[in-house]
């Protein structure tokens, strides 16, 4: 049976080309970049050039890289740097209720230790931010606000630009620096150019695991003059932000990934957008099932649909026994059996929750196998319901699953 | 012309076997271990081995080994997580004057921030700790004793054991919990078997890069029961206690790391001490140097020297140009103009220490290696010393490197 891996938003192959370019730093350029010989040095220079590269890629200056282990450590970063910076400034905190368990759970956990004040704004029906609920929750004493590019589930695109521009236009009629503006582009970065002066983001994560590279390597973009608290303390790595052997094959593997992205966006994109167009298509044939999320502010690769009567879990045991790969939420909160935060926020009820996947593309993907799953969906959509205890009428459905539309 | 690679205490060549095992985890098993579907579940499976066999090895249980990205996290995620978990109990904590940046830039700073009281105890004139002291500086309120297995600059082994026995008694007697031992076994998890039980170490920090694993990887061992605040917060992976997409090819890099470490131990144990022995007796035919740290409580393959009225980057790079790669303190620290701290813990001045080189030997060390930097050390030590402005009598010399001894 052949595999049909459609859950890239997960995790992505390292793509030959990365693998190739990171293979050196292993046993040959293996030595410590902060070594004072030739051969620390040639790392070394691997490094900067690694970094020249990501900084010229986002049009953003060397030193504002920071190299870190990943999406979630970049994040962190980012938030608990700036708190900890700028605590005399103030402590509120504004996100939204859809963002990462690295941003969302970190700053939850932020709130209840007394460390910060959070605001946590919705988003509408279709899954989107308002720029000017954004803008209104902003007080005196608010520090940052961290909103994502791209959501991880749903795969909307949030006006992050907008944010940024209604952000300077408040920090410039209020004679400030603050609040500064932190966005999660773990999802975002392999689709589309991030540019940190066309965002007016101040601080702007990077995950290599998600746009073909390796996983334990993420990056942080800091604007120029931004001081942040370092999680991570000792030898002075990476001008003291963060510290530790530098993990030379991650830092060139996440610059390689970056850049195929980037070369190879435009035409991926339309590939992709239609592979998904036909998929949601196809799959919303199926009576009683719903898009979650903005039919077209969303990455190319996303297609999230709720089925209403059946356990998400379960359809993803039937479609993995027949080599379709899919999640139902995110998967770094597989474990947990409540629904998926971000499906709930679109007002999707507990119950209709439950019945959503995920099914991302990629590389890989081809219309064979889009077609594949959408031959086979519907069947398993029925032998679930017929197992289901409840058989809900279609305007109970309606009821259930029109969210906030 | 040949490369002697002398720099092992820096970096490891990643060990063809331990590639061999991360490469299938790259681009094949590349889901995400927490995805829910046949792909996830056996990356899962991988890195559920990888903590049982490194949980083996140091005699542990499996769910005591926490992953993270080095060892520099790993010494942060000990220290930040007890101190931040039992503040109720205090806020003392000890550790020596010879640890890493990781542990001593870290705890310096947690006191500069008023979060930590820290003591700070010194070593002898050979570089070793005195448990005695260690004991004697604690204190109601002591939450954690942080105290490194074996030095990175001097390779000096502390008697972790003892330390360990001694802390036992005293909870004992005492009727505590705390404080609780963290040893940072970075460097000595290579050369010899580490048992949580035998050391009474309650954290214990692995790190794959110095053991011909790959950089990018550590881990924490935490003995069962034991709370910890965690610093990286997000989709609760490691129990809760470091979020983030495990790093597979990672964490099976350092499992293989250490397995390959323990099976072949003994053997190049024996072979580096005869090795490190020859090459101290060798340069310490050169006038006017000095072996630092402990003759034969030494890791097998450190050798650290100390030339008078030489500067030790100079040294350096007359040994790169003739190929030999060595370094002058830790590489972490190698871009900092002052002399190592732990070559000035020992007593060493100030200008003697700048004269320090250390050599460390690895895998790839032969006796012709050896042989030749016998060989050329002395002239390069002659023409440094004939540039030098000062030209320093014997006795002066004895009174600058004579230490505490």
């Amino acid at each position: 049976m052949k595999r049909i891996y459609l859950d890239h938003a997960a995790a992505t192959p390292v793509d030959p080309a990365v693998f190739k370019a990171m293979k050196p730093f292993f046993s040959e350029q293996f030595a410590n970049p902060s070594s004072f010989h030739t051969d620390g040095l040639e790392v070394q220079r691997a490094v900067a050039a690694a970094r020249k590269s990501i900084a010229s890629i986002i049009s953003a200056h060397d030193e504002e890289i920071i190299f870190c282990s990943g999406g979630t450590e970049s994040d962190n970063l980012a938030i608990q740097g700036i708190v900890r910076a700028h605590k005399a400034h103030g402590n509120h905190v504004i996100t939204s209720a859809i963002e990462h368990h690295a941003v969302l759970e970190l700053l939850k956990r932020m709130e209840k230790k007394g460390e910060i004040e959070l605001t946590v704004i919705g988003v509408d029906a279709e899954g989107i931010i308002s720029p000017q609920e954004v803008i209104s929750a902003i007080r005196p004493e608010t520090v940052l606000i961290s909103i994502m590019s791209a959501n991880n589930e749903i795969g909307t695109i949030q006006p992050i630009a907008e944010i940024g521009r209604e952000l300077l236009r408040y920090r410039k009629a209020h004679d400030g620096i603050c609040p500064y503006f932190h966005t999660d582009a773990c999802q975002y970065a392999g689709v589309a150019s991030i540019d940190p002066e066309k965002s007016h983001a101040d601080l702007i994560t990077f995950n290599a695991s998600k746009i073909y590279g390796p996983k334990g390597a993420g990056a942080l973009y800091v604007r120029r003059g931004i001081k942040l608290e370092p999680m991570i303390i000792g030898g002075g790595h990476e001008r003291g932000i963060r510290s530790g052997t530098e993990n030379v094959p991650a830092i060139i593997g996440l610059a390689k990934a970056m850049e195929l992205a980037h070369a190879g966006m435009e035409k991926e994109n339309a590939r992709l957008t239609k592979l998904r167009d036909r998929l949601i298509e196809g799959l919303l044939k199926i009576p009683k099932s719903r898009l979650n999320g903005h039919a077209e502010k969303r990455l190319p690769n996303n297609a999230n649909i709720t089925f209403l009567d059946i356990e998400g879990e379960a359809a993803l045991l039937y479609l993995d026994a027949q080599g379709v790969r899919c999640s139902t939420g995110s998967a770094c909160a597989s474990s947990s059996l409540d629904p998926s935060h971000v499906i709930l926020a679109l007002g999707v009820s507990y119950e209709a929750a439950h019945g959503s996947l995920r099914f991302s593309l990629g590389h890989s993907t081809t219309k064979e196998e889009i077609e594949t799953v959408i031959k086979i969906m519907p069947d398993i959509v029925k032998k679930l319901r017929h197992m289901s205890p409840v058989n809900l009428d279609m305007k109970y459905f309606e009821k259930m699953v029109s969210g906030k539309r």
